[in-house]
């Protein structure tokens, strides 16, 4: 047994506590015979019915401890409980099979899992996680068995667990639970997210750490780094408790920055704005200090539903949005569906690559209706604040040109029916297929502005697939080629007078800041959480000196010296003064 | 009804005759009980007979009119007649559950074909497509049905199917059948394929033409232009019998350029080489005056088998290649498997998007045991002619040279072997990835040459599927954003004094081959059909031409805009001796 276990930083920060094995106990179905069909769907619905109460608990203490958005996932769990397409089916099978309630929820149930982890989709493999998660929950009570409550932890602890289901996560109380640590999952994996937004720190990946860790033994996690380590010696707590509370003053520094424009050494500023999906992450944005929303995700409006959302729904949403903004830029991407995300309601036919495939722009053209009632709902929104408009996955000047028209035309129509637009709206595109920063001179000529959307562009640029561990290695962005499409992008923007924006995770990465400052990169939208470090880094930096660099970083030829140079030289001081300094 | 049916263009040509309708009976399977199950596996046993009788005949037939390549199809049918894993369950079930053989044929055939189809990738689903094959076969024997003999037909027809299987394209006597067309399937399936090598035209896609067009009407098939005329005036007979002429008269004066080189008008040289797949492809490239292999796909070697190729067995093949083209150069490809090229054996992990995964080089520096084993059989066939090595889906510098340095071990081992190998070799790398291409002035120092693969960086760099009908649009040769890409790689590439090709289907593109030329592509590989017509087109064209040509199209900004142009310049003149001149 090693005492460091190696995993993936899902969220940041150090914790010093005694372990927590959160074990789930295993629910086992048997299979018998009820001879009384209807008492033994009277005792699901019990079952039921119990746990639609506890869910309701649950819902009410996330609501209060997470927001509403998180909390939403409840409301959908609670969705399911009463979904008749799931609880018909299990009653018919009770009745029709004279089975009992545990064996006809586990196979209907499965069936439904099954068939919505094979749609090899996230979305449906998270609606395949909603109906495990709840499956459980019914279950326990049918059988009786006690499900541990992590609500009900009153001392200070680090829990361990194969994995957290969201319930899980929703219950655990901030004030006792100082992080986490899983075998499976991943930083985009459901768990890790929310530890991000609860911000305790959180390592997940670990693959061994439930066999590693015994109830009860004293374990460091570190969060920043993406370690355990089970019963350090004094030295090793000493240099943790070190590294925690120089990480904690950090944090009350960048606190003090919210407020700050961000300008750097030599007085040059750029904009740190923030990526949001929802407008109850507006609240988030404010108090990190965003200076703007670089990135307004419109697709989780539509998703979670059985139709379109209206006009009328999306125009509330835009309108809140730009006006908690106050007046502070908002750039919002018109609907990014397709590929990954799909829309049960759409219908969309299964492709062997999607994100090669019908989404996005490409798929708003040809759907039009939809596209429309979009742009409406935008355009009235519009005169609440500042509203700017992208378009996704532009790959050729022609898609530009048709989806600006359809826009105009909106305009046109709607102000012929004597509503108010206003007039000032950029209109601008991401910049996230490889043709498209190639051809960004010609591009600069006809849109407002554009955000380079990185997450997209380093993997069509490495035809490697980010999701997919096997080649997550070309995942580069660092690669003179990614930072060669990107100079060309700004370059040719500067050139027409337009400004240019990056959306990606790369915009809130400490070793691209220097290059994007190099590059004159004018707006960096990030999550809310990054915008203060990246603040505190830019502060630190000079605009000069990064153009100096920025000449001897494109001439490398490989991501490995990009990524070596920067943190040797100079700027070397700089990122100490962040992360850095804690890993050392 | 109307009168004209747009399909797709899959093999060149004009044909007027009657229409013959192929049409397959419906098997139909119902479930009865048998009491004597030992009779009923007899039965059963004596179909397979039959059919492994029919499809030697068949093996045969395809041998004498198609070549071996094209009769390793009914191979693999005899090999599922006799697979065990098929026809011992079928056994198994005729005896366990006391059914008839064809409802248990049926069944588990059906079984296999779902799975293999569930799998998504091109080389299962041509499993999936020879089982339904074979099993449409034996059925028709047990329900004592006959399925149509195209061999039969014995008048000058054209055929108007659903769809034609390997068997019935095998079966076609090219004496009568002057060509057909198809309701389904596109370019690269497997009757358009075959139409190719038979050099017989075909229209396929059309959705429609089997409820259009009756047994017996008069039909003009249009393989040029992808297009069926059914029941034709006089007047249009006439238009398309001077157009078939037109068209064979061409191939009578392409098929004199065989021995000639291809030089411009103005005195520039360029290399005409072909794609092959299998040592047995070189004959037709010799046929059709190549000048060269530029692409040797060596994955068909390691498909259709049970276990890898041995490094003599490929070591055969690649020395067969380079013998008999008789020191002319010859490109080989190190494998190019994964993504769509799965290897069963291999057991890869099924990927969500597999044009954007584990495959290629990114394979074979992981498994290097199989990738030294061919390095090796290439080395070692390298003494026998003029072998050149180059590795696929290169997207950073480290792989290249990591393959290198991989081959340059080989290389060593095999002199201290005492085994001799040519010192004369040039390792280059395909750029068929945007970010090699971006980077290709770093790649030009340490590499011999550069063969551009554009159907692969045609869908990268706008981000489409080219096999996904719904994004095809954006499959888009003559978009400046891969103009500029391809001028990055030549003129990187000589300024080091490197050379450069291409092996994709842009390389014999007729509105494209005019650009390359003017771009300063040194060779142009492609299917050795095309050969003698893309010569005839070089020797008409000018360099120095078009060299201004290309000024102008490198600033345009759409593909159609280019694709106009280069129709409408005096290059129509020249475009005008080939194919343009029987579509106006």
């Amino acid at each position: 047994m090693t005492n460091e276990i190696l995993g993936i930083a899902a969220s940041s920060g150090i914790a010093i506590a005694k372990a927590f094995r959160l074990e789930n106990p295993k629910l086992i179905v048997e299979k018998t015979t009820v001879l009384n069909m209807n008492q033994e769907v009277e005792r699901f619905e019990q079952a039921l019915e119990t746990s639609k109460i506890e869910l309701e608990g649950i819902k009410e203490h996330a609501f209060k401890e997470l927001g509403e958005d998180k909390a939403a996932i409840f409301a959908a769990h609670l969705l399911v409980l009463s979904d008749p397409e799931l609880i018909n089916p299990i009653k018919e099978k009770i009745k029709g099979e004279q089975v009992n309630a545990e064996f006809a929820l586990d196979e209907v149930a499965n069936m439904f899992i099954n068939m919505f982890e094979a749609m090899e989709n996230e979305y449906m493999k998270e609606r395949a996680a909603d109906i495990r998660d709840v499956t459980k929950r019914i279950l326990s009570h049918l059988l009786g068995v006690t499900i541990p409550n992590p609500s009900m932890i009153a001392e200070e602890v680090i829990i361990i667990a194969e994995d957290l289901t969201p319930s899980d996560t929703a219950q655990l109380n901030r004030q006792y639970v100082k992080g986490f640590t899983t075998d499976i999952g991943g930083r985009t994996s459901h768990s890790a997210i929310m530890a991000r937004s609860m911000e305790i720190p959180a390592v997940v990946g670990t693959k061994t750490v439930t066999n590693d860790i015994e109830n009860g033994a004293f374990v460091i996690l570190d969060g920043l780094d993406g370690k355990v380590i089970v019963n350090p010696s004094d030295g090793v707590i000493k240099e943790y408790e070190a590294k925690k509370a120089a990480y904690e003053a950090q944090k009350v520094e960048w606190a003090k920055l919210v407020n700050e424009r961000t300008v750097t050494k030599d007085g040059y500023h750029v904009e740190l704005a923030a990526n949001i999906g929802t407008p109850e992450d507006i609240k988030g944005v404010l108090e990190n200090g965003g200076e703007g929303v670089g990135l307004y995700r419109t697709e989780f409006l539509y998703m979670g539903r059985t139709q379109l959302p209206t006009e009328e729904e999306q125009f509330d949403a835009y309108k809140a949005v730009v006006e908690q903004m106050e007046g502070k830029p908002v750039v919002v991407r018109t609907l990014d569906i397709g590929g990954d995300k799909e829309l049960p309601y759409l219908d969309l036919p299964k492709e062997m690559n999607p994100f090669l495939g019908f989404r996005a722009i490409r798929l708003c053209l040809e759907m039009q209706d939809m596209f429309r009632t979009q742009l409406r709902a935008l355009l009235k929104a519009s005169v609440y604040g500042n509203l700017k408009i992208m378009f996704p996955m532009i790959a050729t000047l022609n898609e530009f040109r048709q989806a600006k028209s359809i826009l105009i035309e909106e305009k046109e129509k709607l102000q012929a029916e004597g509503i108010a637009v206003s007039e000032k709206i950029e209109v601008g595109m991401m910049v996230e297929i490889p043709s498209s920063a190639v051809m960004a001179d010609v591009f600069a000529k006809e849109v407002d502005f554009f955000s380079i959307g990185t997450n997209d562009l380093i993997q069509y640029t490495m035809a490697a697939d980010r999701m997919n561990e096997r080649v997550s290695y070309l995942y580069q962005p660092y690669n003179p080629a990614i930072l060669r499409l990107v100079k060309m992008v700004i370059d040719a923007a500067h050139k027409e007078g337009k400004w240019v924006g990056m959306c990606g995770e790369m915009a809130g990465d400490e070793i691209a800041i220097p290059i994007l400052l190099g590059l004159g990169l004018d707006e960096f939208s990030m999550s809310a959480s990054s915008i203060l470090k990246a603040r505190s880094q830019l502060l630190n930096l000079s605009k000069a000196e990064m153009n100096t660099v920025i000449e001897q970083v494109l001439n490398m030829k490989t991501a490995e010296e990009v990524e070596r140079f920067i943190k040797e030289i100079e700027v070397e001081k700089v990122l100490n003064l962040n992360k850095s300094s804690f890993t050392r």
